[in-house]
Order: C-alpha cells, then sequence, then structure tokens
C-alpha cells in the first residue's frame, strides 16, 4: 500500500516533544485519498453498515467520503454544545479532566449498524467513547476504522472484540 | 429533488431569534446524503476539479465525499493554529470583530482548479475568505457549491463571476 509516504512528521507539534502526523498530504493526493478510502471501504463492504459515525473535526473528512462510498448516512459526534438537537453524550479521559462528544439521540437506532471512523487511533479513550454512544442508542458497532495507528499506545485493548482495520502502524 | 425534506429547522439555535437549518438528517438518510453529493458533482463534472477546499467542521463531510466522487484531493481549511505546517490566512468579518481561516502553504499550487464547498452561504464572508486563500495559492477557484442558500443575505454577490451550486434555497 504504502500510503506512509504521504503521511508528514511536524516535531513539536502541537507542543514540544510531540511528532505531529500530518494527514493533509494524504488528503491532498487524489491517489493517496481515494485508496485509503477504498481499502477501508472493501474492508467492510460485507458488514452491512447502515451508519459511519465520525468526530470532528478530522473525522468529518474520512467519515464523510466513506459513507458516501457504502452507500450509508453519516452521524458526526461533536464537542458538547454543537449539535442543534436533543442529544446523547458520552466522556473519555484526557490527559488532565475529562472532555465528552454527543450525538443526537434521534442519530441512529437499533436498525442500525456502525462503522466508526476516525484519522488516528491513539489511546482509545474517544474511539471507546463514539462506542458507547452507539450502544446508548441501541445500535451495533460493527467495527473501527482508523488512517493511523499509534501501536505502542496500544488503544486498541479498549474497543473489545470488534473488527480493527488501521492502514498505517506506527510503532 | 426535494432534498428540503432532509432539513430540519431548530427554533433559537445557537441564540433566541435564530432558526438554525440543522442538516443532521440528510447526513444520515444514505438516499439524501447520496443525491446531494451526486448532484454537485455532475454540476461540476467538466471544470477539471483538481482539489477541493472545505473548511471545519461541516464543510469537511461534504468536501470528504466530494473529492472521494470527483477523483481530487481535499484541502481543509481551519481556525488558526490547528494546521500544523506553515500556513497562509485569510480574514472575514464576523457580526462583531473579524476571524481567520487557515490553509497550508504548500496545499495547492498553480496548476490546480480549486471547489470551494460548504454546506451553507450565509453572508457569503467566510467563502470569499476561502476563494482569497486560493488565489493567494495562485490556484484557481473554478466554483462554490453549497448545500442550503440563503437568500435573503445575498452572500453571492461577494462570490463574482464563478459558478455557484446551491441544493436548497431559503428565500
Amino acid at each position: 500500500m504504502d500510503l506512509e509516504q504521504y503521511i508528514r512528521d511536524i516535531p513539536d507539534f502541537p507542543k514540544e516533544g510531540i511528532v505531529f502526523k500530518d494527514i493533509t498530504p494524504l488528503l491532498a493526493s487524489p491517489d493517496g485519498f481515494r485508496r485509503a478510502i477504498d481499502t477501508i471501504a472493501d474492508e467492510f463492504a460485507d458488514a452491512g453498515i447502515t451508519k459511519v459515525l465520525g468526530a470532528e473535526a478530522r473525522g468529518f473528512i474520512f467519515g464523510g467520503a466513506l459513507a458516501y462510498r457504502l452507500g450509508a448516512g453519516f452521524v458526526p459526534a461533536r464537542k458538547p454544545g454543537k449539535l442543534p438537537g436533543k442529544t446523547t453524550s458520552a466522556e473519555y479521559a484526557l490527559e488532565y479532566g475529562t472532555d465528552s462528544l454527543e450525538i443526537h439521540e434521534d442519530a441512529m437506532g437499533p436498525s442500525d449498524r456502525v462503522l466508526i471512523v476516525d484519522d488516528v487511533l491513539a489511546t482509545g479513550g474517544t474511539a471507546a467513547a463514539k462506542a458507547s454512544l452507539v450502544s446508548s442508542s441501541g445500535a451495533e458497532t460493527m467495527g473501527f476504522a482508523f488512517l493511523i495507528e499509534l501501536d505502542f499506545l496500544s488503544g486498541r485493548e479498549k474497543l473489545g472484540d470488534r473488527k480493527i482495520v488501521s492502514l498505517i502502524h506506527v510503532v
């Protein structure tokens, strides 16, 4: 696949000592972006996905394209106060304190089979929060897809037995 | 088309007296979302689009799907401080004061033909700022696409002679 060639390391962003994985060269490449979306979609082609869930902001880019490609609907997970209707909320831990994500409470239901998408799997905290939003709605999480997985953070251990597709692994 | 059926009015959001146009029912509908993306893509099928530019956060959803559909790259326009590389910035007016949007300075160049996408065309301030980011890069804005245009705000008058496609008009 060699999608790694489209990922740019930016040292000391957002703060000193962090090497940020910049995905914008992949997004900007028609070939790289298409291959990323198609590879994930092919992995879940037989899963009967009805909804793709992505969190703001970068999860919206892959989520929108994947929902289109899979013929599914897209459900945005947003920071508190951004969604205009009645919401369901799930907390996740930060380095210090907690934050939360919300979806509309009518965004999905028991008949939905959901693919959770994000650009990076790090500690797994936000991905697990998204899965709890799905289960609160009575829907089923069929799997997770990430562009990049930071293997050394063991985030997948928080995601149970579900299928996890990561296109690039950072060990 | 009747995509209007997928838009939900939420009164008094984000503040009293505003009727918010909630697009999440359209996103959640595989049929509605696909028709929205396909209709815009068909309008620009012969424009030789190489990059789709969308601003966070809702512009990422349509922008990602359209870039995929058109076989183009996607360029995210973000709030200050969010992009890790060197950026170009453009200001736009708010009700009180100004804000700005940024793209990576190497995100596009003179050979690029750009489609600017967002969910709503209101006063046109942010769309005009995006067009100025494109021209700063030496690229060409081939047109604009919006899910909803608020006709009574006359935003299109800020966008020059370029092609503008809006799927839903609020008069």
